[in-house]
């Protein structure tokens, strides 16, 4: 699963991504953060789950980075480009990302529930579908793992879950 | 795949579905149209494909629809409500039905490259998941079809495609 990126450039993209997701933490949104980074390295476009204030099931993190980089770019075709998210997307995500034809996507942890790039469906990586991605996990793995760990603890003392 | 809805209930509804899908042909998009039942048998929304206008990746009928009902009731959750769309949906709108709680999916006719909810991917059925829904297929299957046939065919005509 390693890929041709430099290691400090995906490093230093997922420390984005993971502050956009403590920042959505914070806002009441379970913290997923994701940045999408253009073929000469320039971040197009960042985001975080916005879930809960905009009341749309569709608001992850990805989609709304998706929907500003391809604004920015005047484009639905996001060639080259780079998602970089804090968890694995989920089939909503991965099949937007397909849509867009995104070169490569960076995740942080796992997710044994919806993954759907590697853990449940490898949707990035099926040959009936029109595009596929490069799929590069585990970048800051335990860190992303961690923020979502320490919010659904919180969740779960305040009776939320 | 038959399930507990009145036909001439699904029939009334893909016709308005269709409608918004040679609606969007009408403005160079793919054809295909969704609307958005709610339990009461309301329209919540309506929409066609939107990707070219908007040049937003994600902006397929399905989603647009979720978010504009999603948007009308005030949440996320559109419990008990049911998607009637012209095509198969694909993966990332399959998983936006999921994340949104839909009950029911109606669709006409299947999308043997991208299907999502029988075709490639069994979505709405698949038990790992953390909702599953219902699906209903070949609504007005063949006039669904016909739609996106002769898009394509206008397109390759043009030497678009």
């Amino acid at each position: 699963m390693r890929g041709a990126v430099d290691d400090s450039l995906s490093l230093r993209w997922m420390r984005d991504a993971l502050d956009l997701a403590k920042s959505a933490a914070s806002r009441g949104e379970v913290p997923i953060g994701c940045v999408i980074i253009a073929p000469d390295g320039e971040t197009l476009a960042r985001a975080g789950n916005e879930r809960e204030a905009t009341k749309d099931p569709t608001a992850h993190a990805e989609i709304i980075a998706l929907r500003e980089a391809s604004k920015k770019i005047g484009s639905w075709r996001l060639e080259d480009c780079t998602a970089v998210v804090t968890l694995e997307p989920c089939a909503m995500c991965a099949g937007a990302f397909v849509h867009a034809r995104i070169a490569r996507v960076i995740y942080g942890c796992d997710d044994p529930k919806g993954g759907a790039v590697r853990t449940l469906f490898s949707i990035g990586q099926d040959a009936r579908l029109n595009h596929r991605f490069e799929v590069i996990a585990g970048v800051l793995e335990s860190e992303c793992a961690a923020e979502l760990s320490s919010f659904f603890a919180k969740l779960r003392a305040l009776g939320k879950k």
